[in-house]
Order: C-alpha cells, then sequence, then structure tokens
C-alpha cells in the first residue's frame, strides 16, 4: 500500500472529515515525481523502527534523544465507532511517518525522509473504554491509579482518554510527525496536554551508557535488559487477547527543586540514592549494575547506606515489582523571577501497574529521601494495546474492526 | 584561573547577593576528588568552541542543533556597578561552562563534562545603554527597529535589555548553562522571555547541508561561508572600539501556518520561494548555490520566476544588504484545538540592521509570495559585543572595567 488513494483517506474519515484544500493537496501529492524523494542510506537520520508486530514499537526500542507525550480528549459524544476511525487513521499516519513515508494527504517527502528512529506508541485511557461502551475492561489501576501522600498533582499535566508518545532522534521529523497525527485526530478529539521531553544527544557519550537525568544522576540503571526473559516478563501484559503483548504506562511528571540540588554536596547528594553520580555505582563499591550493600558500615560502625536511600526504597522487591523506565527530562524554562521548571517526564512500562508502580511508590512516598527535591505535579496512566500487524490498526482487537 | 575561590565568586557578586546553602556548596566543591571528571574524549558530546577571541563564539560556530534564545531585563535602578557585575559574572560562567568546566560554586562535573559545542553569546538592547548613562551609544536601528506593516508584533516575544543566545548540540547541558546563569543573573535582572528552537539533530544529514525549516525548505542557503572575506564584511562591525569585532543581532519569531501550507500543491510551495524542496536549486535549474533565473520563460512566454517569489525579494541588493542567518525552527505544541504553535526563530547576525536587516524586510513587507504563510509575531534587536581576552569580560570596553 505504497500509492494509498485519496479515497482511502475518504473511507477513513468517514466521509464527514474536513479537509480544508483536500482536493488541490491530494492532487498534488499524487502527482509527485519520484525524484524528489532524497535518498539518505548512509546518514543516521535514515534508521527507522518497524511499526508493525506482537508489541508496539517505543517500549523495547532504545530510548530515543527527543520525546513528546501527547494526551487526547475524545470529543463529548465520540462512540466506538469515532475511536475506531480516529484509531484507523492514526496507525496509518504512524506506520507510514515511522518508515519514512508520507502520510495520506501529505506531499512532503523531505521532512519525513529521515526519521531518526521515528516512533509512535498508543495508549488507552479510561475515557476510551468508557466510549467504546467496554469501561468494565479498563484495568481497575488505570481508571483510579491512587494518590500518594507525597502527591501535588496538577490537572493541567493529568489525565486523558488517548496518549501518543512519540520520540525521535531528531527534533524535526519528531515535530512533523505531531503536526500530522494532531491534524487528523482534531476532528474526534482535543489536545489535553502535551509534554516534550529530552535525552543526552545520540552520539554525545560513547554507547551502551544510561541516560543522565538534569541532577546528573545515571537513570533507568535498574532496567531489565531488552530480549530478555526478565524484559519480556517485566514489560507484557497477560490477560484476554486485546491486551496480551500490550503493557501499562504510567507516566508522571516529576518537578526538579535544583536550586536547592545544586548548592547540596557531593556526599549528600550520593547519600540521597545511595549510588555515585560519576558512574552511578554504589556508594559502598562495585559497578553501575550492582546494587548497594546495604550492611556496609563505616569505621564507626554507622551504615554506610541510608535507609531512606531512593535506590534502597525504590528497588523491586520482587519480580513483579519491576518496570521499565524510559523517561525524558524537561526543561519548560525559568518564570520571570528566574525559577526553574525542570525536572524528569517518568515513563515507566510494565505488565500490572497494580503490582509495581503502586507498590513501589507508596513505599517512596512513605520514605525516600529524594522526596526534598522531587515533586510529583503530573499523573496518568495508560493500558498500551499489541502492537498489529500490516493492514490492521491498533487497538483493534478492542475496539473491534466493523 | 582553574580553581576559583569562593571568595572570587563573593567579589563579583558584589558580596550583597544571595547564596542559599553557598558554604556547604562552595566547601563540597572544592573538595571535590578528580576522579569524579569523566573522560570522554572520543565522544561527540567532548567537542567544545572556544569561548575567548576577538569576536564572540556562536555567531561564525555553524549553528548547533539546539538553541535557547533568553532577554533578561535589568531590575529597577540598576546602574553600571550592576551591569559590571552582571556580565563579569555572567562571562565567567559562560567561559567555564563552553569549556565543560563547572562554573563557581558548583560542583557537577558530570553535567558539564560534554558540552557539545556550546556557545553562550551575548547582545546588549537599549535598556543596558540607558542603565550604564550612555544611551546615546545605542544604535538608532537597536533601539527603535521599524515596524513593518506584516508585522503582528506581540510584546511577550519582543524586546529586552541582554540577550543570552546559548546553543549546543545536546539538550542537557545547554538546559544546564541556562539554569546556572539565569541563576547568577537573578539578583540582577529577570527574565523576560525564553524562546527554544532546533534544527535536524547533527549527523541526521550528511554533513555540509543547509538545515530544513519546518517548511520542509532548506533555509539560510544564501550564508556567506565562514573565513572568507565575505563572511567578514557581512557580520562584523567597524566603529568604535567597543563595538569594532561585534555585530547587530535582528531577532524574529515568525510564525508559520503550516495548516494550510501542508495542504499546498508542491508547484505552488515552489513558486513561493522559486526554490526546489527537494535540495534547495532555483526552480530555474543549477544547485542550490545558484540564483534562480528570473529572466526565464516557460513554453507560453510567461516567467518561470514569480516577481514576489521570496528568494527573489530577500536577495541582497548590495553587499551592504547581506546577513549571516543563524535561525531555529521552534514548535511550542498545539493549542487544545490541536492548532499548531511552531514556526522560525529568524536570527540575523550583520555589521549594520539598518543597511541590511532593515531594507531587506521593508522589501518582504511590500511584496513577498511566502506572506501568505508567515506572520512576524516577535522582534528584538541587539548589539553583539566583541569577544574578550581571558580575565577579561564581555562588554568590558563599553561598560568600563572599574
Amino acid at each position: 500500500m505504497t500509492q494509498p488513494s485519496l479515497s482511502r483517506r475518504r473511507l477513513l474519515l468517514g466521509g464527514g472529515a474536513t479537509l480544508a484544500g483536500g482536493g488541490l493537496a491530494g492532487a498534488a501529492g499524487l502527482s509527485l515525481t519520484p525524484e524528489a524523494t532524497v535518498p539518505q542510506e548512509e546518514a543516521k537520520g535514515a534508521q527507522n523502527v518497524p511499526f508493525h508486530g506482537p508489541h508496539q514499537a517505543g517500549i523495547a526500542t532504545e530510548a530515543q534523544s527527543h520525546a513528546r507525550f501527547l494526551a487526547l480528549d475524545l470529543k463529548k459524544g465520540a462512540d466506538v465507532e469515532h475511536v475506531r476511525r480516529l484509531l484507523r487513521l492514526l496507525t496509518d499516519d504512524a506506520a507510514k511517518l515511522t518508515a519514512g513515508q508520507m502520510p495520506l494527504a501529505s506531499n512532503d517527502p523531505e521532512i519525513v525522509s529521515l526519521p531518526s528512529r521515528l516512533t509512535v506508541t498508543f495508549g488507552f485511557g479510561p475515557g476510551l473504554f468508557d466510549a467504546i461502551g467496554r469501561s468494565a475492561d479498563c484495568p481497575e489501576v488505570i481508571r483510579d491509579l491512587p494518590v500518594f501522600a507525597t502527591d501535588r498533582l496538577e490537572q493541567r499535566w493529568s489525565g486523558g482518554d488517548v496518549l501518543l508518545q512519540v520520540c525521535s532522534d531528531d527534533p524535526v521529523p519528531l515535530s512533523y510527525a505531531v503536526r500530522r497525527l494532531v491534524r487528523d485526530a482534531r476532528d474526534l478529539a482535543t489536545v489535553r496536554w502535551m509534554q516534550t521531553g529530552f535525552n543526552p544527544a545520540r552520539g554525545s557519550e560513547p554507547a551502551a551508557t544510561t541516560p543522565r537525568n538534569l541532577m546528573g544522576q545515571r537513570d533507568g540503571t535498574a532496567n531489565p535488559a531488552s530480549g530478555t526473559t526478565e524484559f519480556d516478563d517485566t514489560v507484557w501484559a497477560e490477560g484476554p487477547d486485546w491486551l496480551k503483548g500490550g503493557s501499562m504506562l504510567v507516566f508522571r511528571r516529576i518537578r526538579m527543586d535544583v536550586d536547592t540540588w545544586d548548592d547540596l554536596g557531593r556526599p549528600a547528594k550520593e547519600m540521597a540514592t545511595a549510588r555515585r553520580l560519576s558512574d552511578g555505582s554504589p556508594v559502598t563499591g562495585g559497578s553501575e549494575q550492582d546494587d548497594p550493600d546495604t550492611a556496609a558500615v563505616d569505621g564507626q560502625g554507622l551504615p554506610v547506606v541510608a535507609a531512606e536511600a531512593h535506590v534502597v526504597r525504590a528497588t523491586a522487591l520482587t519480580p513483579a515489582e519491576r518496570m521499565l523506565r524510559r523517561g525524558f527530562s524537561y526543561d519548560d524554562g525559568p518564570d520571570a523571577s528566574g525559577k526553574p521548571d525542570c525536572g524528569l517526564l517518568f515513563a515507566a512500562f510494565q505488565s500490572d501497574a497494580a503490582k509495581s508502580f503502586v507498590p513501589v511508590q507508596q513505599r517512596l512516598a512513605e520514605s525516600d529521601a529524594m522526596n526534598i527535591w522531587i515533586t510529583h505535579v503530573g499523573s496518568a496512566a495508560f493500558v498500551i494495546p499489541p502492537g498489529c500487524a500490516e493492514g490492521a490498526f491498533i487497538g483493534e482487537a478492542l475496539v473491534g474492526s466493523a
């Protein structure tokens, strides 16, 4: 399906959707000459991540340098037909854009030709289950993620019926993909929030390092390695067919008080996590992948690792508590007084959030040395449906194909 | 001056500035062990751009992938002493951060060790000249840049007493540099606006291509090549000692109506600029660096290049009209209805804006086919002082050293 006709787009849009200047644009798009496509096989930008498969892309994919998380709200009165139309259209857009191909009704081959590992990952909030008349199928933990004692949540960063996680190593194709997806969604949905994040630029550090966050910490050390049984058990959901091969995403906006953090001494910073800032190794010695030795004592017989150190509190106590953390830093810039607004877009994929994020965050809310400098100001939870085969659409097993 | 003492910082701050937890932080910073520094010579992140020299960095420097432009306003009552203190402190921060070294009172070697070609470029608006009692020295074009017929300027994106242009190939050291600079400025200045921009990721395309903007156009084709006499004549200012080797920056926030642009046919898009989207070459043939042949006619004897084509209107008619364009795309994301807010942070360096930006923009405001899809919504103009030697500070020849 490399030359989709305009009539297919009309079909997808259900015939009633608006398309400003669509006739002209479609005609021009189809008359495009092949030589307008720029071949850049040797450039990094040409790298792409397969869209189709049993799992969605953007989860096991090594985290890209840039991300935009968008939460959409379905318009009032949206029903299963509308949701199906939306998902069919956005799936088609995502499949093409991530492959470096033009979405329907586009005639801009250059701006899509270098996707730089672009991925689009879909998530479903409770409102989508309600709209399709399957409220009871929404897992309880997604519908009502507990509010924790340390939460200071703001509505403007929370909730949403549909999540789009769009990632790329290049902000240009990322920007374009978001603009096309939002445009194709806006007849049926509004934008609830968008949050923009980043990791260190690709190639800035030698390969295979854990990215640093804005506190200078290596963040995500405990992640399971892609391709292992541990990874599969941690990330992919069991359950009914419509969920099997999917996952759950807990997304939190965690603001950092970098003013007080920056003034802190090195020993205090390292005691807060029990890991060294230099290389992420435990303060009790070893390498990044080792756990701190909580039994170690210093010359005076005092414990080297504090009981409230972040790593001690956050470590999974059982296999079921494990998560795949795939976060990004955010920095929305200072206010007029110069006070920073930055932190972490925490994104954790897990087979069942009730068994992993909830107990771990409960423990951290009770006691975590890092709580002095971090505040959760946004929260959203989504079912991540499985991937789809070519010709199908994301969520088809839940929403139904006709 | 690789081990500055805390007392020097106190001196720079004039003794009266606040420094939360400063004693502790300073002590911890100075006791830092050398092995905490991560050597990454082979990584791209280690690349740095020299700060000191006759010209400021960030102008002849090949445009980085990421930029933040910050406009500061001096606090009420700021005088020459305050301005001197501010510039001395920010110069010291900028010199260290761009070299991959910690700024004063920091103890985070990791987050600064990979500057990824970080540059900090200072600009002076009319308010700075007024504060130091040298109002008459502010060039007229900087004080009162004309308002053009097509301008739709918003105060929130316009003006400013001091500009900081901070650029890097990596958003992490960029974020950190901005946070340190703003923190050290905030006793004496407020943040008027911050605008964040990006170019295609480094390495996404093969080297030596002109970056594409969010309309898919190669943007900046006519730029003079660094190291040539043309470049020097275009960019560096003549005039009194305090300005010689400096420049002038006109900074415009140009919003793009990408909704209507995306729907447009290829021929209409290419006619608007007279350049091909594929490779930036003229629609009349040739390669990117060639000018369109305005005399060319088609089979019916009609001109191939429209008189109002952007390139025709924008091309410098005299050497004095040339500019160095060093812009970045911006994308602040859609509003709730899905309407995009994206475009170009136009940044043009030139020896005298009265002779280059003003006449060229006058021409474009009168007639430019692109005016259908672009709107100037922000505007600011700054004197760019020359660079400085080690031990001196940016603007010293204007502000005075004592």
